[in-house]
């Protein structure tokens, strides 16, 4: 389920709450349209955290992962007020790795500035993004005006590859992470998700949840943030362990590696026959 | 990173395991095309369980949650060979819950068999969706082919509203779960995810992950979930406690409930009235 409209009253009763009035008051309509009576103490009152959050930008393009990008939108698109755009390389749909068609907003011809910008991974087109030199200066020239520049899995390699993430801690996907970092001079943490001032990087795939729950924290609070975790009922529990190169079977992360391996390695060498090409040329 | 296609190889390589073959030797395309050697013992065999899916259906609506459907999609859609349909009520474009636009596959007009049903959750699409007579004949229509049919959050409400769960175990997202379920005739088990024979059901949101993944171990067998997972590097470490009513902090849970109580309840009435004329025009 989620509230989106919804939230706009949750948030007017965050701030009536840390204004100090008593939650059980009759005036906010909350109780007017809810007949429950919340059973709270008064002294457990809600905090907000006052933010100047008005953008939020995905960048999406052919064969980004979903869940790179849905996961984030669904947290950090519930900040009450906020525009969300998904932001494509071009005019026209895309296809998610997964070949679901989805309209995006609009396109980087047409957007200067943001407030959030969010990079997501996936896997031939965020190679290829990460040697677009125009992917590149849009970034570089968006990140100037944001709070917070971020990227999830696969994503980071297109953010370290503009440049921004040299001389900063960071992280990605698992598959050859501290080599894709390092190669443009970010240095890899371990971790499911880190900051490094403004720039948050997240691990693979669903490390993009965990990270902008985080980021949702620092920008609106705690008791907003668990207020969307509860909207998304995000008490994991995995049915088994896994999911990091760790937790997994040897065997089944040896043939997973080895296939990222095959898959990346490949697509990796022709992006850079033909930046070497484009360099002859030149 | 998402692997579709190179997991038709993987899915060779878990035969080939299966058959047992050792994984270092030459003949695989594994190895012809990946130049690190696997440092498996050659006691650790990969398992592969052998299945007969070949489409899962995903039923979308306006209002639908993004993250109810792509979570169990991407999981889901990792079945070797498996067809993935977005299954829409009406022809044209839907729109998620968060607003962004979509475009389905097909119709329920024209789809009249299914391996896997899947029915995600959302908000007012949702409860109408649960009052359709419609929905209601397509969904049980489906549920005659189908090897198994499952539900996501409020989704629930929706395979509920059938009949199907009639007698039978079942969750759903939080909120008022119990009623939601037993007005149905179904047993709230207040679990993550559950399954009561075929009809496989999950919690809010993101616990639509869990019982996918929990799903796809039983399809093809847990060493291909657990590529998977890793794949989607889904070893969640939340900033925070939350996601559930126990773990949230009172003061966020009754807001939370009563937001959710104001939303819900209003549409409910609603839905019941038009009901309720429509009986007494018959």
């Amino acid at each position: 389920m989620s509230f989106n409209n919804l939230l706009y009253l949750v948030a007017v009763l965050f701030v009536l709450s840390a204004c100090q009035q008593t939650p059980n008051q009759e005036n906010s309509d909350y109780h007017s349209t809810a007949s429950a009576t919340p059973q709270i103490n008064k002294n457990d009152k809600l905090t907000f955290k006052e933010y100047d959050i008005k953008t939020v930008g995905f960048l999406v393009y052919d064969g980004v992962n979903s869940l790179d990008v849905f996961g984030p939108h669904y947290v950090l698109g519930q900040l009450m007020g906020v525009e969300r755009k998904f932001i494509a390389l071009e005019p026209g749909n895309i296809k998610t790795v997964m070949g679901i068609e989805i309209v995006p907003n609009t396109t980087i011809d047409d957007v200067d500035s943001l407030d959030i910008l969010v990079i997501p991974g996936g896997f031939r087109g965020t190679i290829e993004a990460a040697y677009d030199a125009k992917v590149h200066q849009w970034i570089r020239d968006i990140d100037k005006t944001t709070t917070y520049t971020a990227s999830v899995c696969t994503g980071g390699w297109i953010l370290a590859s503009t440049g921004l993430l040299e001389g900063k801690k960071a992280t990605t996907n698992w598959y050859d992470a501290e080599n894709m970092l390092s190669k443009y001079g970010a240095t890899f943490v371990d971790e499911r998700y880190t900051n490094d001032g403004k720039y948050w990087t997240a691990a693979g795939v669903t490390a993009g949840m965990d990270m902008s729950l985080a980021l949702l924290a620092e920008i609106a609070g705690e008791d907003y943030a668990q207020g969307v975790m509860l909207d998304m009922e995000y008490d994991p529990q995995p049915p088994f362990a896994g999911g990091s190169p760790e937790k997994t079977r040897p065997a089944v992360f040896e043939y997973m590696n080895g296939m990222y391996k095959a898959g990346v390695d490949a697509i990796i060498e022709e992006m850079e026959a033909g930046e070497a090409d484009r360099e002859a040329l030149d």
